[in-house]
């Protein structure tokens, strides 16, 4: 399965070790990372996810892979600006949002409208969103799903 | 001034009556409408629109214009599914939200990371939404910004 | 209907006459004149639509709708860069490509991807592309169609 | 590097011969291979990559993953029909078209106004196109590249 990991561009210590986890978390049960590619919770979960020998997929705003995090395997480019947003969501089969301010809203009203499961750690409180508190509590949540 | 009106495609007689007095108030301003160009808040604000001599351009998710509804004057579209929410937006210089759904979320999360002025009636609860009561106060709100 | 006229944004003034009048003759027949709304060609066919009354949508890369060359009423923003060139092609009935380079191939293919009718003045060579000399030719074929 | 492979969604017993053996030679010498992920050229040149142990990223129209060939690693979903050909080409660093009708002289033309190297094999005479004659020449032609 491919799972999102969508939160700000930049973040807390706090957040980026929690995204961490879930990234680590996620390689551990043999799924892909994907989010949008860039710094923040985004290259947290990454480098969670490579520490464990996952595999990351970047969905890029911009023209040039090279603004993607060191940790993406695979940066897609789009030129789409914020509207590449929605194709982190598209190509997620479960989204977890760690944090994040508008950005990450769109992304969440994007999997709800899709129906797809979403969990949020400290983020936007909307009645879909299945909260849990930690990174720990999302991954547990997905195993259980499978 | 493009002034965008966002809600579901399917809405009460109360939200209905709302978008089209929003929408009238916006024309007789003198200023565009905007919008997805479908059914419920959408028809409701382009009927309201076009009851005052005002223009309306809908921004339409499919391939066909006969999708839209029979008060949009201006049906652009876009085969871009709900990606189109971001275009609505981008075309508008104020937003007045009106009831909605996921979709009408994803609207105002790119209003508000656009930076664009959004108005609130009866809708999510975001924080960065101005809440108005009802049609004239919105339309109040957009006279004085001017 | 909706009559896109395609091509470069940089153009000698005989291509510009061209287009010019091919605008004017497409405002005459009452019909909507789309195209990318730049300079060069699109700022001439617009020019000449206005000069005879005509409606002129331009369906714009960028994000800033004061881009637009003078002569566009409904300009719309996308933020999309060289893919609204798929926008443009897609809410057009009839194509008219003249001069243009790489931008306006992409039109082309396009419009005959769609099954849309595509007429071609001084342009790329393709087959599917209807060959007309001038202006008048190209308005004729149009009356002739309705 | 990524190099994308370019062609109809159907094709000859020849040509798919041909961009089975280019697939092969990309993931060779290493490469990526990226293309539009469905049938015919896409999938013969998936096929040749993966046979050498390659690496295939698909960047699919619709909005389900399934449809791409089995030959695809790495499917993207996008919704976004055909305008997903400008996001194939943006994501290669060297084209090979291989035959192709329409959808493929709109990929050639966005890769000429990208800048990109483009190698053609039996397809659209345009100018800016390099003209190999099989994938042999193709793949010598990227080895000199490097």
């Amino acid at each position: 399965m491919n799972i999102a990991i969508i939160g700000g561009h930049s973040c807390s210590p706090g957040m980026a070790r929690i995204a961490e986890e879930a990234g680590k978390g996620i390689a551990r049960l043999g799924h892909t990372l994907i989010c949008g590619g860039l710094t923040g919770v985004m290259e947290a979960a990454c480098k969670g996810a490579k520490s464990a020998g996952g595999r990351t997929i970047g969905i890029l705003p911009g023209y040039d892979k090279s603004e993607a995090n060191p940790y993406v395997d695979i940066p897609i480019v789009t030129g789409l600006g914020y509207m590449r947003n929605n194709l982190v969501v598209k190509n997620a089969d479960i989204v977890i949002a760690i944090d994040g301010k508008e950005g990450t809203l769109s992304e969440i009203a994007f999997a709800l409208q899709m129906e797809k499961p979403i969990l949020g750690i400290n983020t936007w409180d909307i009645p879909g969103v299945v909260k849990v508190k930690d990174a720990q509590e999302a991954i547990s949540w997905i195993k259980r799903k499978r």
